[in-house]
């Protein structure tokens, strides 16, 4: 008789973003007269820039010819934009990264739930909290974590590291020792950062600990300060410490397109076994590459006109940060946020929880946004706003904070 | 201090095809002057069909347009495609399929190696022998066998299923008890399959022993005779006990262009928890969709020019098949598949191995196929070739076979 994996089991029910999917349409069938804008999910929405669509197009005549049509991609991903990563996303920092330490895929999302299968279940996991849900889940699929406690909204056997208001919402370096720290800056959901000086003390830690960070840094594209690093391995000796993930899907608007990377370096090793060759076996063993037009359009990103056209739309949205930061401190609340991040994460006002502000922009000013709550128990109390909506809609969505 | 999946260091070292390809280069480099073909990885030739050319240019359209921009696909995939899918591969054979029962993907393989994620680690897998590698080496990886051992050349723990020439390379009903089957029909390598009977054994087998059939049918567009079941939801009572894997790659040539779906029926539990609701968690949580203008592009397989145009491309192919096979037969070989699959599977000559055999057509013919003994130790004494080259190379092909 087949038995299914019950740590699935341990998840409790549903997932934030459909929780909030029903109120809105909920609300939305009892006033279809209000126009409701929403600032909820980090979804993008300017269009994909000129220079990719013209790749996309340049690659879809390919696959209509013999002459040049692509079968399977190379597991690793194709070798031009391989050496794009390396030498835009790497080089230019200063860091060397080889070709074969770049494994392209379909996004971020899938990779940071992925990576835990070349790992023993046998791992304890920190995490930030508030932190976002797909690390967490993903270890519970995998067994890495007890049963969950619906008092403290936490799992059995996993690191917690709070990111309150009082440490800048940054996480404190833990007490008990981790084997595996998810970290991700800018962040998301606080869209808070640390310098480059800050990330070197937890690459320190990790390599005295002998633990690995799982550096997600989807973000990256968002950064304006000078003193924040763009890649983890801006630090010293994270290459024996470190995995990074990166994504497409904010910096180039591609989360309906899908392509992402992650970069293992070749000293990261457990003993004798390098951490690179097990994820290039995982990668040829249970994914098929990315499709080539969509590579095509990743190198397009980085080519000259990539670079200004999609430099231009994180821009836009930085503006609405602004915009949205700027508003919320003249209507008197506490931000923060939105600098270096397309995420302002904002105080409820009179005590209210997370869902109860959430019910009340709803309802008041007909704003979607997400409960911190949602992220984890050190988010009650808090709030996220995206700067991924249209500048009009932002705008007018900040006009009606102000008239609460 | 972390430790990783050690069940990934009881795989033995290389992978298959990258063995073949490190041969090949090496001859091509000691030869440089030899015509090389290929019938060896089972990867299209063939150009996109126009209609699907056509659409994926109207997509990318979109994807620049503010007003039609997609971000974040549905987690299941578009409706438009689900709704292709029921109405197209299933409704036509008499067979209903709700659309939320249907999960888009970014191919046939991932889902085959993710499909483990939802079952227990304690599971006892049965598979046939020759076998598609993946399911295997997935299970591997979860932990789900014991230890290889070189001379069987098999895991532990693991029923296998020979497929030999006496019983037309079809498996017998195993005589141990497994959990969850894996089936492939049209098979992959041998090119063989099942009649509807016989199918309907394994259906009533895994529902009497509560076991799951993970039903692999990537090549059923190749199916030419008409008692051959196109999906395992002909069979009566497959809804209880079956998933369905499907592919665009063989079919409508997306090998490098990446989509396929899976089908759980919601009839499909194990005690109270619906496996169907497992498996849409997973796909929430470490997927994030397959790409829209790629969904776009499976919607116009299923158009009306679209159809008319996939099934000259299996036409196509399957003309190598008959050449291949019928050229063979006429050389003396002892061959199968080939009719319902774009698999040729010949039994070796003078008594050599499978690899001795690779190495004599190589050297002899400069054809590259693959050892039948890389599939499982009952394919040693067999060799694959596929019908996914070019006519012409495949007239020249068998010509130089004829004159060895």
């Amino acid at each position: 008789m087949f038995k299914v994996n019950e740590n699935y089991l341990k998840l409790p029910g549903s997932y934030l973003f459909s929780t909030i999917g029903k109120k809105v349409r909920a609300y939305k069938e009892a006033n279809p007269d209000k126009d409701v804008i929403s600032l909820g999910i980090g979804d993008v929405t300017l269009p994909l820039a000129p220079s990719v669509i013209k790749a996309l197009h340049g690659a879809v005549d390919e696959m209509g010819d013999a002459a040049t049509f692509k079968g399977y991609a190379p597991d690793l991903g194709y070798e031009f934009l391989r050496s794009a990563i390396k030498n835009y996303d790497y080089k230019k920092l200063g860091v060397d990264i080889d070709i074969d330490e770049i494994f392209v895929s379909d996004g971020a999302k899938s990779d940071s739930g992925n990576i835990g299968d070349i790992f023993s279940k046998d791992n304890v996991i920190a995490v930030c909290d508030p932190v976002y849900p797909v690390y967490v889940d993903t270890n519970v699929m995998a067994g890495r974590t007890g049963e969950y406690n619906p008092e403290t909204e936490r799992f059995a056997g996993v690191i917690y590291m709070p990111c309150l208001e009082e440490n800048n919402f940054a996480p404190q370096l833990p007490t008990e020792t981790p084997d595996i720290i998810y970290l991700c800056f800018p962040n998301n959901p606080t869209g808070s950062t640390i310098t480059k000086d800050e990330l070197q003390k937890w690459v320190d830690y990790a390599n005295e600990k002998k633990a690995v960070i799982i550096y997600d840094a989807a973000y990256e594209a968002y950064i304006t300060e000078s003193n924040v690093p763009h890649s983890i391995y801006e630090c010293d000796g994270a290459k024996t410490c470190a995995i990074e993930l990166r994504s497409f899907s904010k910096n180039a608007g591609f989360t309906g397109t899908r392509l992402g990377f992650t970069v293992i370096p070749k000293e990261l090793k457990c003993g004798d076994v390098s951490v690179n060759s097990l994820w290039a076996r995982r990668h040829g063993t249970k994914f098929n590459g990315a499709p080539y037009i969509i590579q095509r359009a990743g190198e397009a990103v980085y080519s000259e006109e990539g670079q200004k056209q999609t430099k231009e739309m994180v821009a836009y949205y930085m503006n609405n940060a602004k915009t949205i930061s700027e508003g919320l401190k003249a209507a008197g609340f506490s931000v923060s946020g939105g600098v270096n991040a397309p995420y302002i994460w904002l105080k409820t006002t009179d005590g209210m929880t997370s869902w109860e502000f959430f019910d009340y922009l709803l309802e008041n000013a007909n704003i979607v946004g997400t409960p911190g709550s949602g992220f984890g128990p050190s988010g009650e109390g808090y709030f996220r706003l995206t700067a991924f909506g249209t500048y009009e809609n932002t705008l007018k969505a900040i006009d009606r904070i102000k008239g609460l």
